[in-house]
């Protein structure tokens, strides 16, 4: 999805009438631009225990290691979007077995909803916008070059509910808020 | 939020250079109109097994009656947004106690994730966009007269967990997508 900046394309911020916030508001034709938050949906997929990871090609964090996860599309149910993005990004055809967390991002108003799942197959191959993908044991995880706060959580939270079939979704570690 | 379409305000669909969907873009300037999923954020809330509900003052669905919820707003965590809800629309103030389902709206690239709470009080009150809010029991619940497909899938959700600390996060009913 492009960058696009409302001041450069003649919005003004102004309360619209009957609204108790400011918008974005187009000076010319009155279109009021509402931000919402955006939902990226991923999944922490693993084969044989073995966790596949997805080297970034692009901006933020291009050469970083994420699991596959993008934003939601219109139309389009959370479960499908991370199954989606599974397919696209590291060409992985996934099952998923539950919604393991929920994390919130409020200072770019994005809600992060991560499944558990599992690979059909082994086979994998690198989507455009990936550099590489491969299938790490947890010790050969890159810690260190992972790409967001929420990968960390995720893998850790996939560890802790390893074994559990029925496990209360997890949530951002207390007074995290995903600051790189 | 008001509701604008695209059309009336000069917008195209057209699909923009390097993406793959068609999108609205704005004949005059290029602005393009990224339509993002909604998040709806709520709660079942109750007071000594009693549950507290909202019948709507405004569109759509006036004069049924539904749990609070609303739109998650900008730079806003679920978990808060769930709480504002209930004070806007109730005057209630309450604690959250677990994720109890995400439910998947796709036809209106909605979802809604909604919270189990207690109420800290009984003291409840209408906000404007509700004609009147009271506790019922499970019995008295106007079933008849709920609001949207998702109040009564909550519902029953939050029966399926009674006193249960851990569970796993409740999903549409197979085959059900909210349609009324």
């Amino acid at each position: 999805m492009a960058v696009q900046m409302p001041s450069e394309f003649g919005f003004s911020l102004k309360v619209p009438e009957g609204d108790d916030r400011k918008r974005h508001v187009c000076d010319d034709c009155g279109w009021i631009h509402y931000i919402n938050p955006k939902i990226v949906v991923g999944a922490v997929c693993t084969w044989q225990q073995r966790f596949l990871l997805c080297r970034r090609a692009i901006e933020p964090r291009k050469g970083f290691w994420t699991i596959p996860a993008g934003y939601l599309e219109e139309r389009e149910s959370t479960e499908h979007g991370a199954m989606r993005e599974a397919r696209e990004e590291a060409g992985a055809d996934i099952e998923l077995d539950g919604l393991l967390g929920v994390y919130n991002i409020p200072r770019i108003s994005q809600v992060q909803m991560i499944y558990r799942a599992k690979l059909r197959t082994p086979e994998i191959a690198a989507g455009i916008e990936s550099l590489e993908v491969g299938l790490y044991d947890w010790t050969e995880i890159p810690w260190g070059e992972l790409a967001f706060p929420t990968v960390k959580w995720s893998l850790d939270h996939y560890r802790e509910v390893l074994g559990e079939s029925v496990f209360s979704v997890r949530t951002n570690p207390p007074g995290e808020f995903g600051k790189l």
